[in-house]
């Protein structure tokens, strides 16, 4: 099955809703316009289109292999890998002093989604590249950015993310990883780290790994722990490559899904110590990853979007050729296309509807990151990268956890076909899996929104964001269709009571959290998924009224948006009601929580 | 990680809920009394967890196998099914006067349970050699089912039901298989047939298979369907084998889960026809197929019930096991094991109740069946029939669907270390997958529900049950725990409000099933939903009161059963607000409906 990047959809997403346009007016975004816009997605779409969506479904039934240390990516991701970085696609949104093409996240976004909806485990790679070379950028000296972030843009070295060990995973206050200094401003690195995706192929002559480990003096807990650049080969003062590090994979995991991804177990410091340097300042590397991290958060949330996109497209495939069953209205004597029967519409519309309203999502979160990099006013800086930053864990959470109904969904839309695996839904279904665990599980994601995002500023993000709603209500209500338009009507109802649920479970969190901090816990994820449905159904509203009021342009495309916004309205956000419920449920130790831990 | 029958979970869900002590008053019953199901409970047990629960990782591991057309099973596994077989397990609920042991449905189902957690994949067989028994007992004459049913008890030979084609799932309408007479009561049978479970395997001296087939002059569509009984080795008058028929497996499946459950392709006929007998009579065949599949139905509803418990034990020992961040109250300064983490302990909370749920409701079903067989009362007997109809699809589809939620949850539970094969989460997230799918989609069951089960009698049935939960209701609130207890008092509040949502779904699917069917039809799986998560919550209601009255005979016990209610009522209860407003969504082409085929 093939996959087609969703150009309009994304053009629609990228201009009306994200407002790319604005984002032109920004020093150094000049070029950012939705003309160009249209010209970089236009020719990314070939490259995935072509190249590497035919290799995922290689991926999988012939992933990676690990012999003796060595391991081999699928055939064919090697020469995929080799054109999308002389695209210069790796470079996307990094800056050009280093060799990137400095776009807006909001222009990378849509790359990012088609990357990893052609082939989610190739686009592993540049993604977590893409975070070695925040955290280069960030925290680094201008000797380190020199010698690494030049190889890395253009996709001649790739770097990977080093946190994870077999008794530190979501809990980084138990690295063990040590760092001894060696006078010479170098450190030697013992220690084992899990989970590294990318962690060792044979796409690139070197691989830049960005490594958490304690110096001998460090404090306990979280405060001890620094970052350093080790890799794979030494690099040389004139940037050629060195002896072999003492860094190996001593092992690849046998995985549910994203196959072809290898997840690597990495042994540091076996044979006298793997040479790294420190990036930034020791004791800070905590600080540091969270930089990559939140990036990786939101492309992960991304991920969740383009794998339901193409679970989505196989799907409607599916279900137009497949010939089954006459219909229920009695309008046809013969067997139709099950597109036709009402159940299947209902999943279809389902998985559309969920996609699209995590996209505008993602895409609207974009905008607010480039407009708090660029933005020539300080105060208003800081209120989209505040906007941002409540908007990330949800971003990663909700549309992960979303890609799951969706590529669930897909299956199902085949029925028994569904199930085997030649027919391809069952890997996506396997491959989104991962996304609500890596990078920060959904727990994860949701006690950053509880903790950083809501109860610190006593909501006050959150209400920014309730008022935006609000507008979009009043929009709706407002449109000239409203009256005729059953979409319209079911749009204001339905997210009117998924934003009396929203600001609920807000005060909820803000005047618990301090005070019954378990319960707050324990409705966290509810309150993130929560606020996804309710996030998202904002977008389609404002998408509804765009898309009525510039229905003459394109009448086929806007009736269509229209239309999605309506299934959302009516399947989806009253969700919202029941999530309120749930996260209101833990007080005292009751609902969620009245089963204590004897008692399972 | 081994499985542990919850034989007291069991126990009480089929002596407090479904009532077993009733059915010991039927004639023909005396004998199923709480103590004998004790005794074969515990017995079960010991078989289930000893010998077929350790095999169900090596069968994921390594697949029957398919060589030159044989089958071979995953080792170990015939030993297994022959202990099975021998241990009498396979006759439970079938006639004494054929080998079985005459024991209520209410009794097997709790060995069903424990067959299917045990090893998901071998109890399919067991599953459709029940079905093939029920449809011979039905339909098939004396002669027939002397030949086939006590060989099939005993566990010497099973059964399989041939109904899919290739272009014949769900739409038996389109069934193409020959069947032509010989003159001598016999029939050749010419075509093939798909997806047929233990189609094929080395664990029998015999397989018996049930096949759907068209007899020359009969009429099309599902009218002109016969039922045939072809097996694997023709058998001779004294009952010994003789010749290999012309049916053979030409290949079997590739899939997502049950893997070491055969998935065949069967070709009858390539060699000059396969030898087969009409069961009952000619062009009834749908209607005997609806008997087996009835019972096959239940039966993968008890599958559901049946690995969401399995994925339950698993997610709670590495909960309790796993040591990882301090807890967000404060109450300890070094990381603890994660079962203290709110979202942790909300997610086992959440599978916990709703595996009880699914299976109180599966039990209180099973023991309608049984009323309906045995009490004297023909209008009584009637009653139950009508209740356990509506039952079946509500038990099937919502207990399935249910599976996916859980099976998943549980491999969130383990973070990275559920997406890494050999940990054994994903294997019970991809073995569940096919309960939606098989014996009848959930979109199938929907419309079973929506159409011959609510349509029909205007609701009649659904307001019986819709009385119970009221009778529930008052029982919650007239007890002397309502004032002190939030269990009480939620389950109230969140039972009451789902009834609500029940009764106004029951009553839109009654007023449109015939105006609007594409609207009903749309709503259909979310009414089965909203029907399941209401009823399963009335019998944790039950449950409730239960617990409460009989707490001081074994108080961990029943305050566990008092907490899983309270969790139910607010994590899961909610949930059938938003449930109907998706069921009323779709009216007049709206919600669901509102994008056309031709705009996805």
């Amino acid at each position: 099955m093939s996959y087609v990047a969703p150009l309009k959809e994304m053009l629609f997403a990228l201009t009306d809703l994200a407002g790319i346009d604005q984002l032109a007016a920004l020093p150094g975004y000049e070029d950012a316009t939705a003309n160009t816009a249209r010209a970089v997605l236009e020719e990314a779409a070939r490259l995935h289109e072509d190249v590497l969506a035919p290799l995922n479904v290689d991926g999988d039934r012939s992933p990676s292999t690990w012999k003796d240390g060595v391991v081999t990516a699928t055939a064919g991701f090697k020469d995929a890998f080799r054109q999308f970085s002389e695209g210069g696609w790796q470079g996307l949104q990094h800056p050009s002093e280093y060799g990137g093409q400095d776009l807006p996240k909001l222009l990378s976004t849509p790359c990012i989604e088609m990357l990893n909806a052609a082939n989610l485990s190739l686009g592993l790679c540049p993604l977590l590249t893409d975070g070695a070379i925040e955290a280069l950028l960030t925290a680094g000296s201008e000797e380190l950015k020199q010698r690494y972030v030049p190889k890395m843009i253009s996709g001649e070295w790739t770097g990977t993310m080093n946190l994870t060990e077999p008794q530190a995973g979501s809990d980084l206050s138990l690295v063990r990883t040590r760092a001894e200094p060696q006078g010479d401003g170098s450190y030697r690195i013992f220690g084992t780290k899990i989970f590294i995706t990318w962690g060792e192929h044979d796409m690139t002559e070197n691989i830049v790994h960005l490594v958490l480990a304690r110096t001998p003096a460090a404090p306990e807990g979280v405060k001890g722990i620094s970052l350093f650049v080790v890799p794979k080969f030494l690099v040389n003062k004139d940037g050629s490559l060195g002896e072999r590090n003492d860094a190996h994979c001593v092992s690849i995991e046998h995985k549910l899904g994203i196959k072809a991804s290898p997840t690597a177990v990495l042994q540091f410091g076996d044979h006298g110590g793997a040479i790294g340097q420190l990036v930034g300042e020791e004791n800070r590397g905590l600080e540091y990853m969270f930089v990559m991290m939140n990036a990786a958060r939101f492309a992960v949330g991304v991920q969740g979007v383009a794998i339901s996109d193409r679970a989505y497209q196989q799907a409607v495939a599916y279900a137009k050729e497949r010939v089954q069953s006459r219909p229920v209205d009695g309008s046809a004597k013969q067997p139709v296309a099950i597109i036709q029967h009402p159940d299947v519409r209902r999943m279809l519309s389902t998985m559309r509807a969920l996609t699209e309203g995590a996209r505008a999502l993602a895409y609207v979160s974009a905008s607010h990151c480039d407009l708090a990099h660029r933005h020539p006013d300080g105060a208003t800086r800081a209120n989209h990268q505040a906007i941002y930053e409540y908007l990330v864990p949800i971003v990663k959470g909700w549309s992960t956890e979303m890609s799951l109904e969706v590529t669930s969904l897909g299956v199902q839309v085949h029925g028994g076909m569904g199930f085997i695996e030649e027919t391809g839904a069952a890997q996506y279904y396997r491959d989104a899996r991962i996304l609500p665990i890596y990078e920060g599980t959904t727990a994860i994601q949701a006690n950053d929104l509880v903790g950083r995002k809501t109860m610190r500023d006593n909501g006050e993000v959150a209400g920014m964001l309730l008022a935006q709603i609000d507008a979009a209500l009043v929009a709706v209500q407002a449109h000239p269709s409203y009256g005729s338009s059953a979409a319209f009507q079911a749009m204001h109802r339905h997210l009117s009571a998924g934003r009396e649920a929203l600001y609920s479970a807000v005060r909820f969190v803000v005047e618990n959290a301090k005070s019954d901090p378990n319960a707050a816990c324990a409705g966290s994820v509810c309150y993130l998924m929560l606020a996804g449905i309710v996030l998202a159904g904002w977008q389609l509203a404002r998408s509804l009224v765009l898309a009525a009021d510039k229905r003459d342009e394109d009448p086929a495309f806007h009736d269509a948006k229209i239309a999605t916004a309506h299934s959302y309205a009516t399947q989806v956000l009253p969700r919202a009601i029941a999530l309120e419920a749930a996260v209101r449920g833990a007080r005292d130790g009751e609902g969620a929580l009245a089963l204590r831990e004897d008692q399972f």
